[in-house]
């Protein structure tokens, strides 16, 4: 069964949903409360956890604690990645002081190419040269946050995965050319903003969409 | 015919890569380039295209002043959208300085709740109290990029929403509730970092995604 990928999104929301109704000490829930608070349907849903197995009980329910155990074990948020921002500019500053990773995301290193920049403190690090990512990248960093403006983003990304580099978090404006063993996911708020202005001039499409 | 919401964010692609070959000069594009470039296949570049009309000629292919023209006609970008910030910490102020918003975004206000922040100068502007929302956005500002911390985001989005606003980009990691009306495009970071985790734990998967 071919697992689409807007499945994977909705299961990082269900996730989220998960973790507030814990926060709020609520212990079970069900497939129809996750839908309200996901805006989905509660069919969808089950399917979207049906791919991975069989949680919950007819007329009971899932268990809060253990269906976000599950989906933390599914999305591989059950280990810790190492990651690291390289271009720390505005946004790689905002970035490095963001305090939200979580306990499965580890800030690693820092690189960018511009003199004025190497050698800063920034968090629990220093800013580097891209020069030592050989160095720093193996066997302790798996993901880059890429936050270069978009002419720098290719050169960036190619020294990354020449380091060795398994997945690059995307902010640049531009489509990236990777080998198939490393993952891209794309970042894109203008993307965002294109989608807002199409979807505010056809709200008889949002409607359709909607179902 | 119904247009997905994926077609949406590859039109959007397509867009921005007949702008690189623009600057590089190039006159006339095909299918296959774009597919290319995006990293599809040439069938879907014209089943996505199809959905709006018909583009190009049969053999010739595209003209790219011509295809990027309709493109921005079709997702809006043809017009000038009024932007506001909400919330000016860190991340607020990074896409305060944005230099990359283009000829169809306009940042028009820049708004927090922080008494020291408000006052203070960015940009063009200077930041307000979000009390004035009433006063600013009507006519002025379509869309709001909020990027207040998550446990703010609802009590922001409905202050929006009272105040007129027609579309939000949330940076904030929570599903928004707003009436139908109002358009809401997530850009969630630590959710793309969770659909890299997946991705980069199961290969195989990735290999059916990208058929």
């Amino acid at each position: 069964m071919k697992v689409p990928s807007a499945a994977i999104s909705r299961l990082v929301t269900y996730l989220r949903i998960l973790e507030e109704l814990e926060a709020k000490g609520v212990h079970r829930t069900s497939s129809e409360q996750l839908a309200e608070e996901a805006q989905v349907t509660a069919f969808q849903v089950r399917k979207d956890l049906s791919y991975f197995g069989s949680y919950g009980t007819r007329g009971v329910g899932y268990t809060v604690p253990v269906l976000k155990r599950e989906l933390r074990h599914i999305l591989g948020l059950n280990r810790k990645w190492g990651l690291c921002i390289v271009g720390m500019g505005r946004l790689g500053s905002a970035l490095a002081d963001y305090p939200g990773f979580g306990e499965s995301f580890e800030l690693r290193g820092f690189f960018d190419v511009d003199p004025e920049k190497i050698g800063r403190r920034v968090r629990d690090g220093v800013v580097e040269p891209m020069d030592v990512l050989p160095q720093r990248v193996p066997g302790r960093i798996e993901i880059a946050l890429l936050t270069v403006p978009r002419e720098a983003a290719q050169e960036a990304a190619d020294r990354l995965v020449a380091a060795g580099i398994k997945g690059i978090l995307n902010f640049a404006p531009t489509v990236l050319e990777v080998p198939k063993e490393v993952v891209v996911e794309n970042v894109d708020f203008l993307a965002g903003l294109a989608r807002l202005s199409f979807a505010i001039l056809n709200p008889k499409w949002r409607e359709e969409m909607m179902g």
